[in-house]
């Protein structure tokens, strides 16, 4: 489909349905009995359970298969700050792809405030509804403090997607395309273009996952201790990164790289560049949606992987691989929070989809569509929380 | 069903399902194309469209069909603070019988937080992802205040179920009640006791209906100026009730009223009480789930009309008649708020709902199951929102 096609379907798609997702009743009210086990006088006894141990509110109500996708529509898709309405078919999306891939109940709560008090405390005030917290597209740097802040003051999983979705995603990939052209993540040297919040928690994940070598760039050049245009997160990644303190820009960073992750823009990443990489050079374009290097451009320049964020080209790097099964392994067993050993348990339940036989450079990231991909990373994900001491109910996993 | 088995079995039903309602996607997923037409990248031109113009949130997304259920678990069902988990269960009730009777989608929200500028601030912030604002077991004075504000300050309806939705419902059954025993508006005498949220809505709903002769009893004695245990709400009604301003209690206000209207406590109207009032009195006997009085006591101490909260005797006085219909027809012409106007309108469609020759002592309310309420409801609300000029979209109309 061309893109003028996408846009004039989904608009129709959008029009037609006014609205992605329904909130529907698992039970018919047909008699007056119903009515009163389902609501009056009878619900009074689940209530007056839980009163007594809040815990109960698991085995009661739908709270432990209840997500809440928030936003406060400030940095949606590439498009920006287009405001809380604006931001709602994005949500809808999500919460229809929690429904579709985990068969979980996800509610899209789209937030008219950017300040970080505020959006910290409705959170907090939301959590006795739902089993866990999705933040979705809100903009740097605020995204950090808002999310540090609820991980510590909520007693369920937190989780900002376009960090650590998009960080466990490539994970999984850049493992697969190493193990592909057999190179070792300990030495593999990393360059990821763009340190927003997305460029940030890759170079974090890839680190917990034993990279060492890595370098970021953003608009303003490479991040190094010193640089003074570095914001707070900058400075502290620039303390572990770049360690030969390299100075400039992606030209001289990109020199004799491994691996090129790109979350910036278009066309960024130019062949020229690609030549200048190491051996069997890997490449993970993922602006949208134009990437920084179309995967022809960087095959002719002897990339040996490319992949990007789009479904019409090879290896996409898609956060729905990782979200839906991240918050049902969180949820299936009462996780108190999302910690990294789960992440990087999700990222290699990812990868491990594809066996050695069957990765190719076209093949090393697994379909959005694979059905196996939700199940492997909640199993993967239930048991690093247990490992992680952060599972409240384990029993789940005695079953599978 | 005895008590036990109630309780049992609703306990029984509670577990199994974990959750009365659902999320669920309207689209299936199964192909690349429907990922790419309803998320990325098709979605970016609904959230663009939205983006130049906020009202394009009801054509592209489903705020125009969602409600929020919100709580703060202070005053839920007769069990009083239990907490914001512990009330989800009521509150899934809700979001099920609105599901069930009118189709709408509403999210449970329970609030863990007491504090009244913070339940304003939370729904304000909600307020882009939703098309109407139910409040729901909040205790008085609280309730009034935080309804007052949200009604002010936000342009989608706001509706505190526990007054108006039980004002609406007495409404109706006291204007088919005076009906069956011939007696006019004008002139009856009401009693309302239980002077809280419920009671004094249904006082200022009955005087704008046109009833003109109310006396409201409260636990420390009948409501009256300078009777100085009085909180600010009840001073208020105070001077514009109980015209002949009687002092004491129940028993003295009881004297020759035509209704009764119990919203307090189990038992606290006798037999003898009944023989004190007019010629063919009315009781609504509301306590749950112990009524004022029972309808056989009444009955016997010759009341014309008992009508109660229970769904075990004759007359239910249910709020399930009004809510989903007056969200359906306030949502169906996106009324900015529920006025006055459309409240009565609701009362007046319920009670017409019985024509004359059906009507009898058993039958002054219309069941709760019966599905011709919320379709005759909602298209009076529609109509009463649009003659008071509170409806952005009136074309629904034209259809009915």
């Amino acid at each position: 489909m061309s893109d003028n096609t996408i846009k004039e379907r989904a608009m129709q798609l959008h029009r037609d349905l006014a609205g992605k997702i329904r909130v529907v009743s698992k039970v018919k009210i047909n008699s007056a009995e119903d009515l009163s086990l389902s609501y009056t006088p009878g619900v009074a006894a689940p209530c007056l359970a839980i009163a007594e141990d809040k815990e109960a509110s698991y085995e009661y109500t739908g709270r432990g298969n209840m997500v809440a996708v928030i936003t406060d529509g400030t940095a949606v898709l590439g498009l920006g700050d287009i405001g809380p309405e604006a931001a709602m078919p994005v949500m809808e999306g999500k919460s229809l792809l929690f429904n579709q891939f985990a068969g979980i109940d996800a509610v899209p709560l789209c937030l008219n405030t950017k300040n970080v008090d505020e959006i910290v405390n409705i959170v907090k005030a939301l959590e006795p509804t739902f089993g866990g917290i999705n933040l979705e597209d809100i903009a740097a740097p605020r995204c950090f403090e808002i999310e540090e802040r609820l991980k510590k003051e909520l007693s369920i999983p937190v989780f900002h997607d376009d960090q650590h979705g998009t960080a466990i995603v490539i994970l999984a990939a850049v493992i697969n395309a190493l193990r592909l052209v057999k190179k070792n993540m300990d030495h593999a040297k990393v360059v990821i273009n763009g340190a927003g919040s997305a460029g940030i928690a890759i170079a974090k994940l890839l680190m917990i996952a034993g990279m060492k070598d890595l370098t970021l760039v953003d608009r303003a050049g490479i991040l190094c201790p010193g640089e003074e245009w570095m914001n707070p997160s900058q400075t502290l990644i620039a303390e572990v990164t770049n360690h030969r303190k390299v100075r400039g820009g992606l030209q001289e960073a990109i020199v004799d790289a491994d691996v090129f992750i790109g979350v910036s823009g278009p066309g960024v990443l130019t062949g020229d560049m690609v030549r200048m990489m190491n051996e069997k050079p890997i490449v993970f374009a993922m602006a949208n949606p134009t990437p920084e290097i179309l995967p022809d451009e960087a095959l002719a320049a002897g990339a040996a992987v490319v992949g990007t964020g789009r479904s019409d080209f090879p290896n996409q790097v898609n956060n729905v691989l990782a979200f839906p099964g991240i918050f049902r392994g969180a949820l299936d067993v009462r996780a108190t929070d999302i910690t990294e050993e789960m992440k990087i348990a999700a990222a290699y339940a990812i990868a491990n989809i594809i066996p050695d036989n069957e990765l190719t450079s076209d093949y090393v990231i697994p379909s959005a569509l694979d059905k196996r991909v939700v199940e492997s990373v909640a199993y993967a994900v239930s048991k690093a929380a247990i490992e992680s001491g952060v599972a409240k109910d384990s029993k789940i996993l005695m079953y599978v």
